[in-house]
């Protein structure tokens, strides 16, 4: 390959991207090396295996998240692939649905496609797997959690701080009966979004109530659920906190429920008059925005974070690995953002 | 290869399979083929190398869609990566933005990376190019929209007919003065629900109203303009028709801002007392379906379609003809719901 480079007065790196079709040669560039390649007698195919073998690189990345499906996460792949565009690189995505076996079959399946680099959005469990990918010489970057086990540039947001902050703003507001709703415990950012709910209620002197926490609620109608028992409790809970935004739906159409089955409503229900006006009057505040939050009734206040910056930084560090950086590993912590909005700004009902 | 085949007593698929890592292979025969390897004394790169240049198979399809950071597009990319995966295939994924050029620089990447197939949701333009692929083996079906000067398998929704019986529902409920919002005018799914509105119109004698049509609308605030430009009109419409999701929640953003500024809110704006009159009973049928729609006031009614079963169809497709169909080119039409909520119930007020 080196006689094409040297024929066409260009570097080795961008024959490789002329070959491979890549974006971001100058069109005067790529002629040049078209034109070598075809004066020297080569088939494009040939230089390309060729290239393939000698770097043993594919300027292809994976990534390996939770759920594409999720607009969180289909937020941060797109950003993912815009940086992997900039640099002349393709992604492959894989979906875990959060089950290490899954993981390790989408990892291994990309690896054996000799990606350059893996953007993992670690599951929960021992990642301790990856070191030998590592060793022999793909780069890892995990984003939105940690990986157990690893220690790997990682990019996440500081969920305690976001947490705390919003508990702090339902305290402020003068609830001291707050529900915690939660997705399963062993995943990192709920246990971290936990502590934060604990922190604010403490600092504030707030006793933890047992009965007002729930966690493992995986799916939209399980928070439905959950949020219609507490209603239902004979102290009920006068705000909630939803720790991401499935959970943040189903506490939405679970109270709007309640509501509609108030006393002169004219709807029928199985809901006690107590808890649906309970329900009527609760404080929500949930963690990520979702759409059309603001046309809500009363519109939703929400911690918001931003996948895409999220996708971008987790890329930049990817790629300076594959560029060569050897500095240790680097954790890029991200804010949260409080949106006011109106849910979590309604004070507790006075009890007759 | 065949030796490695021949020892283990597999199929050379089952070889290639193993090699690449893929899953659904069971672990008795993986470590059959394992052992077969060694026995052999190969290297298990070479033998992948071997197979990728042989059987010029690489297990990889390339998913081009419009942008993957769109609900719609990440629940259809889910979708065919769910499917591929039951396949043993990986996924690359780009996003042309409804760019031609950008198109064709994906499929060039996707390309030049041996993809055994490509899931296409074509731009606007002609798409001559992909025959020159599919010459050399390249498999393509399209998604979403049809490629022009393209003959092959093809998924899409009855645009016409949803756009018909939507636009019906609002003549059904008294309305006349129905407006269009819609997105860009080359776009095929926009030219079809256009012609469902018009037709819908012309088969109950209403003439259509050219000051009510607006296309061109490319993101959310475009829409909160159009709608609120539309409201001040000497003679606004009744009803409006959204063409897309992107476009129903900028017009639910902008009739709520409207109504807010109604006499009587106590909130100053721009607005005449008019169009705020206007605005706050207007009838809205979307075309898509968005998150809590149910739980907006009054609950958003839509055309629904499935993007899940759009991916799916077409990762089915592509597979088929990966396994050697020849059958001429095969066209899936998925039919569209009409998800009556509210917002497409409200019949036009009485003018004084």
């Amino acid at each position: 390959m080196r006689d094409v480079a040297n024929a066409a007065g260009v570097s080795l790196m961008t024959v490789s991207r002329v070959v491979a079709g890549e974006p971001r040669v100058a069109p005067g560039t790529a002629a040049k090396v078209e034109k070598a390649v075809r004066d020297l007698g080569y088939q494009r195919d040939d230089i390309a295996r060729n290239l393939r073998i000698k770097d043993r690189t594919t300027s292809t990345i994976g990534l390996v998240l939770d759920d594409l499906a999720n607009p969180f996460f289909a937020v941060m792949a797109r950003a993912v692939e815009d940086e992997a565009r900039r640099q002349g690189y393709l992604v492959l995505v894989g979906s875990t649905n959060d089950e290490i076996r899954r993981e390790r079959e989408v990892v291994s399946a990309f690896c054996a496609r000799h990606v350059d680099g893996l953007i993992v959005v670690p599951t929960a469990g021992s990642h301790a797997f990856l070191s030998g990918r590592m060793r022999s010489g793909t780069k890892v970057v995990c984003v939105d959690r940690p990986a157990k086990g690893l220690d790997v540039d990682t990019v996440t947001i500081d969920n305690q701080d976001g947490a705390r902050r919003a508990v702090a703003h339902l305290l402020d507001h003068g609830h001291s009966r707050i529900a915690f709703l939660g997705d399963r415990e062993d995943i990192w950012t709920q246990q971290e979004r936990y502590s934060g709910y604990t922190q604010a209620l403490s600092s504030r002197g707030v006793r933890e109530e047992p009965s007002l926490v729930r966690h493992g609620l995986r799916a939209r109608a399980d928070a439905h659920a959950a949020v219609v028992e507490l209603m239902d409790l004979p102290n009920p809970p006068t705000a909630v906190f939803t720790s991401n935004d499935l959970i943040t739906m189903g506490v939405v159409e679970g109270l709007s429920r309640l509501a509609r089955t108030a006393p002169g409503s004219g709807a029928a229900g199985a809901a006690s008059a107590a808890s649906a006006a309970a329900a009527a009057g609760v404080a929500l505040v949930g963690f990520d925005d979702v759409a059309l939050a603001d046309q809500l009734n009363p519109p939703l206040t929400v911690v918001s974070q931003d996948p895409a910056a999220m996708g971008t930084s987790a890329a930049s560090l990817l790629f300076s690995r594959i560029e060569g950086s050897t500095s240790p590993p680097r954790s890029v912590v991200l804010m949260t953002r409080l949106v006011v909005r109106g849910s979590g700004e309604v004070r507790p009902t006075v009890r007759s």
